[in-house]
């Protein structure tokens, strides 16, 4: 039998906490899963820093990868059954695609690394363009499985991945507003972080999703289940993944990061402190096989070396970042901001360079899944075949859809709310600085 | 205020997925918490390789250690609430002692090291001695501020986890067969892997938990709950903590470890395979903060470098544990343990030096709390006030209690059953191999 | 010791599946339940004709009852424990209140009845009153245990129920935007019905709730539980409580009501088919006592009767209400009303009388928990003291409170779709029914 | 299309708090559930008086059929997917038989009537017999329904009930230690009553569940979860079906049905009181129509009136049937049997006819599912094919298939240990009572 349709003697089953179990019947699922590359991403946590403020969310991109993979074979599944494709442009599914779904939404985050948003902003890597590397480069195990099914598959994947494949069914499968991406990392993000409100009605969605000729859309009767998953994520972005703290964090990991290329940039020297893994990046000189090589514990390995490496800058981050102790925070907005050089003027006289130990950053500086009408969003199919925008039937979701503005937010040391007592010299400036500040804003 | 008695200002809240929150009152469990020792257990695993097996298990031993705290806390509160001592000697709670109880079980585990089990098979630490020292040494955070407290008063929290504190009370609501560690660890690694099995009726028994002169009983009317406790635990033994391939990997690991003292116990070369910071253990000389360095990224950092290292045994066990490429394994027993030299011959002809690729063990070397009636097991308490033992009225817990045999198992490189497919040299000695295993056991 | 605080030896627990246990400490509570009035609500679904719907939802008003009493429970034991009051007029707790409110709490739904809603509707009476006087009446077993409180006891207890007792956190913790009859019912539907958008964080809203001057409130950290359960509310609202097949149901109770009045109003029989326990009610001129006498299956005793009586209308209600065969129906607009005479018309001509088989509602004539921004509502004090709207902060609950329009619909006979093929007498006017149907809404 | 392969032109979905879903896709399903036979079901609580002390436990057979219904459908989904049958004889799934298999799970309980346990010991009924006569007698619905298919198709379904159909697979889907209804039963009850230990992992049971020759197997990797089940149905046995209180209050009822029969046997008065659907079973002299006019709502109609009736023993026993006041019980063993005579001496001093106040009986009189080995139980199929039973490979099975003995009670009026103060007259025999007393038990 060809390798394509190679199917395991027994179906594997891989537990998993979020959606029970995993199935897995081809072979070349297992042979992707059992690549390096694949096995890498046990080591990259899926929610970076904030599992330093959800202890519980501490759960890596490997098992997400694997859930968007069952979610997608569901999805499959559920079309094959219900919706196969009699003919040719008939807007149904046509199975024949369920591979190269299968094999994209296993493979979809493949590109991500340790600390992933920061780690970019300041080597200038970007994961979506490693994911298509690691899929379409021969020198990579991934590449290997993926050849083996065709010479040309790889480059389907990894258009899959990056929309440009001609099917939007499968492009949508896999990037669209309601995703098996997005529809996996909010129901595996709020188990483990034990958030509740992160949870909506998978199975009532899956029932309801359905093929059309321009790619995928929901029946009526299913509306409150996908306003439902709406909600949910806007509010796991309220509550988690913009949470003060973790951003915070962020700030900390970034300027640590920042620190060492000015340090290590054009080091030498073989000492245990040489952050090895780290060198091609810190010289702006790298390849993919120095990009695999790292992972959340690498950094940190270099990260407890400079607890104690002679430069107060860099050990003072590294050890506010092992050591989990934030920068605090405060909102401000168009009315405050003419505050923030005068606070960093005192933040500078107490002895923080600003440049390493303040920061701003909006909310919507992540990346951030607005509902916004206008552009393909989510599209309800009516008894009589018609389509409407899941907006034009639900206030919830216009409501959402309408919040456009962030949360601004100005970044500085604990230290300056609450001077040791032995600095009573810069008692004025203190009660300044806390002068500003009110149910967590900046005031004039 | 004194410090013992310090309350924060605003009492402080931890989502837990497995407790829902974590409440946290007391100034000095805050600064516990706080500390670079405890913070340091964010980067070790629970369940070390098991999270090899089970992809959802990746909590780690700081959201364990809170959960420890928490279940602590709520017993105290019950027994404050619903049996509070009149006068000494009266077998009933005397609060003065919820401090103690609080930080011994926010601290019993704070010992634990990267991959604990193996490490300290190769390299002679003890965790439970480990965790004495940094409770006591005046060296450590931990130290200073329990020494806020008072001076003795580390002491004291070390005895409560050595079980040499007077009030047995206090001790077994640590250490004991239904106690607030095993309580908590049953629970989360149930929620982390997704096997169901491993859940019980916590709310309800700690409702039917009470003090008593000689420690902590149960009331007769909890008998089902503290049952199923026990068949649960029992379950979770057989279906994760025994796994065979979770054992499988800890193997890998001990020979990557072993492997790695000869090739680097005397190394005075500064490379960037270097391990720098396991060099005290693979030397046999390291002390307390030594120890603290290490954490599961610091040795998964060694292992990636070493999958490049140019000895073929531990680039490949490297290769294996890190790429995850678990060894075999069959069960074997006292009829066919004979077996084993002529296995061992046969994977030494094919390449593999047993030494590095074989291993032999029995699912009760890994610690097992079985449940043998006779030393102090769990009491119910009659109507009348009586005591009896739990095993003495469930069926079920008896039968638990018997089965006092583990699993031997034979591990062995995966590649002796799939012979490449030019090595047919061999294949006599494959088919006698195979022909020695059915049913996943050693026959003769 | 008097009665008022007398305690139970032992703390009586009842297994729930929402809370999982129901904690009773005082005798009068227990007494309580133990009332022949309070058993009767064993007997009375608390959700009516919706189990029709939702074949899960067969819960009882006793359950709702004690669930109610169990959230009150918690409410005031937090408050005793975080907010006790030091002062008259500190705006905190008075734990002296305590058993007014749990007594309010379990009796809040005393004087609900069989189908309620519609038989209401029907013989006008008013649960809300028949509770005040089951309450107050020195007929009942109830009032007899609360006049051993004190004599003025149950009068205190209704004045909380009616919303005129003078401690306004009292009031509102059983009657307000967010109280624990809304919570109990919600979390119990969605437990029972199996819809899932009905949950939400009910430990985090006891925790973030406190009491003030004017009455309860709840912490700014707490806003996104407080917006979760808002949004729950309104899908529970749209999904189960406005279901248009549990409406239609109501319809055909609500006609088999009317007749049955035309018919038995005026009765001197004595025959199987005679509904005894009805009578005063068909004949308006029942007593307390009567009422009491009544719950579902004694209704639906006489339905059965009914669906043998040689009325066709009776029988043929009775038999649709009893073997669950509900009328049809479309929404319809001011724009397409102007259509109904001709449909009842058309109805008229199949042989059916419009005045037992058709008729119009509006989901709003349901009793409806609009948010809406004005009178009191939801408040939440900042870190500073001061209070703020709810819907001030919320977008979502903007959105909400903004949907004030209902859903209007037309009930009829399915038969006149599915004409029998022996009728094609009045093919046409069947095709003109039909022409006006479309997406489930009437069209001209 | 042919009634038997006709299907709905858009599959129906019924929510389902235990399985989420029912999925219907026949036409036959549907025109069953709509039956005036079935829709009865909806008033037969399943669990009859263990709903008056687990107050969830309001569901009712319609609920469980059902659900029944949705496993049966998912195993033959399964089974037809992953083992169909290739030629007649290969001992795998033969598809043609899926609608009676579905038919059958179905209607298994459709005979049940209410409070069905003490029914029949009072009036001779029998359940099974009578799901066979509804099926198969030409007077109902569901018999004309299932005509539609075939002639002989009601007698088909009947036969797979009654465990004589000739295809093993098929009768042990919905007969069997581990069936369909039994799996249904045990979630459904564990989920209402909220009692924990009686949930199981029903997804694992059904991915391991598979045909051979003999009828149904598992295959060994699945082990635990079936070992996990028979644990869990010990459980509720132990916690729920046995519980005393629930014993108590049928004892109550069988008591007040004997009396009914006595006084009502043989009336020819029309009276409010007069309980004319049960005449024909205390005349005992029923026929199938009369049995099918019963109900829980009417039982406890008749009972309601009866309250008031002028018999002290009819009215005394259905108020407390009807107000919850179940007799006292202690547990006794042959060691003390030989005090029943005198404590029944002292109840009649009492003033308590003990034909009516008073019962023993053993918990192993309810229909109990103990495991024992030696008829056919559950076989577990290993690697090789071969087959054991699963009480060979569990110690935890064992265990409990050992457990044979029940547990004797003796029932007797509360009031005999709480003397009403004005009767001193009797002080020595209700100390003499209390005496025999201990921890629950009987002693000497």
């Amino acid at each position: 039998m060809d390798y394509a349709h190679q199917q395991l003697k027994r179906e594997k089953v891989f537990r998993d906490p979020v959606h029970n179990y995993v199935y897995v019947k081809y072979q070349v699922i297992l042979d992707l899963i059992n690549t390096t590359e694949f096995q890498r991403l046990r080591r990259v946590h899926q929610l970076g820093t904030t599992s330093l403020i959800f202890h519980g969310a501490e759960h890596s991109r490997f098992a997400h990868s694997l859930g968007v993979y069952e979610i997608a074979r569901r999805i499959t599944e559920s079309f094959q059954k219900n919706f196969p494709s009699i003919r040719p442009g008939d807007g149904l599914w046509d199975n024949s695609e369920e591979l190269v779904v299968l094999c994209a939404a296993l493979l979809h985050d493949i590109g991500h690394g340790a600390y992933s948003h920061t780690f970019e902003h300041i080597f200038g890597t970007n994961h979506e363009q490693i994911t298509q590397d690691i899929i379409t480069s021969e020198s990579t195990e991934i590449n290997h499985v993926l050849q083996r099914i065709s010479p040309d598959f790889p480059r389907q994947v990894a258009s899959v991945i990056n929309k440009t494949y001609p099917n939007r069914q499968v492009v949508e499968m896999i990037s669209s507003q309601l995703d098996a991406d997005r529809m996996d990392y909010l129901l595996r993000d709020a188990y483990n972080t034990g958030v509740k409100y992160g949870t909506f009605d998978l199975s009532r969605i899956l029932e309801v999703m359905r093929p059309y000729k321009e790619g995928i859309c929901f029946e009526m009767s299913g509306m409150h289940a996908v306003e439902d998953y709406i909600v949910s994520r806007f509010q796991m972005y309220q509550q988690v993944y913009f949470h003060p703290v973790s951003r915070a964090m962020e700030v900390v990991l970034n300027r640590l990061l920042k620190r060492a290329r000015v340090l290590f940039g054009a080091t030498t020297q073989n000492e245990p402190s040489t952050p090895y893994l780290l060198l091609p990046f810190l010289r702006g000189d790298f390849n993919l096989d120095d990009y695999l090589q790292l992972d959340d514990g690498v950094l940190n390995t270099y990260f407890i070396h400079w607890k104690r490496y002679p430069d107060d800058i860099l050990s003072s981050l590294a050890t506010r970042f092992i050591d989990r102790k934030p920068l605090k925070s405060v909102k401000y907005d168009k009315s405050t901001e003419n505050l923030l050089p005068r606070l960093r003027e005192i933040i500078e006289q107490s002895g923080f360079n600003p440049e390493y130990y303040t920061a701003t950053d909006n909310s919507f500086d992540l990346p951030y899944d607005a509902y916004t009408p206008g552009k393909k969003q989510i599209e309800l199919m009516q008894d009589d075949g018609s389509l409407v925008d899941l907006s034009s039937v639900s206030p919830l979701v216009t409501a959402i859809s309408d919040r456009q503005t962030g949360d601004n937010r100005f970044f500085f040391p604990r230290e300056v709310l609450r001077p040791e007592k032995n600095v009573d010299l810069f008692e004025p400036e203190y009660e300044e600085f806390k002068s500003h500040i009110r149910n967590g804003k900046l005031i004039n």
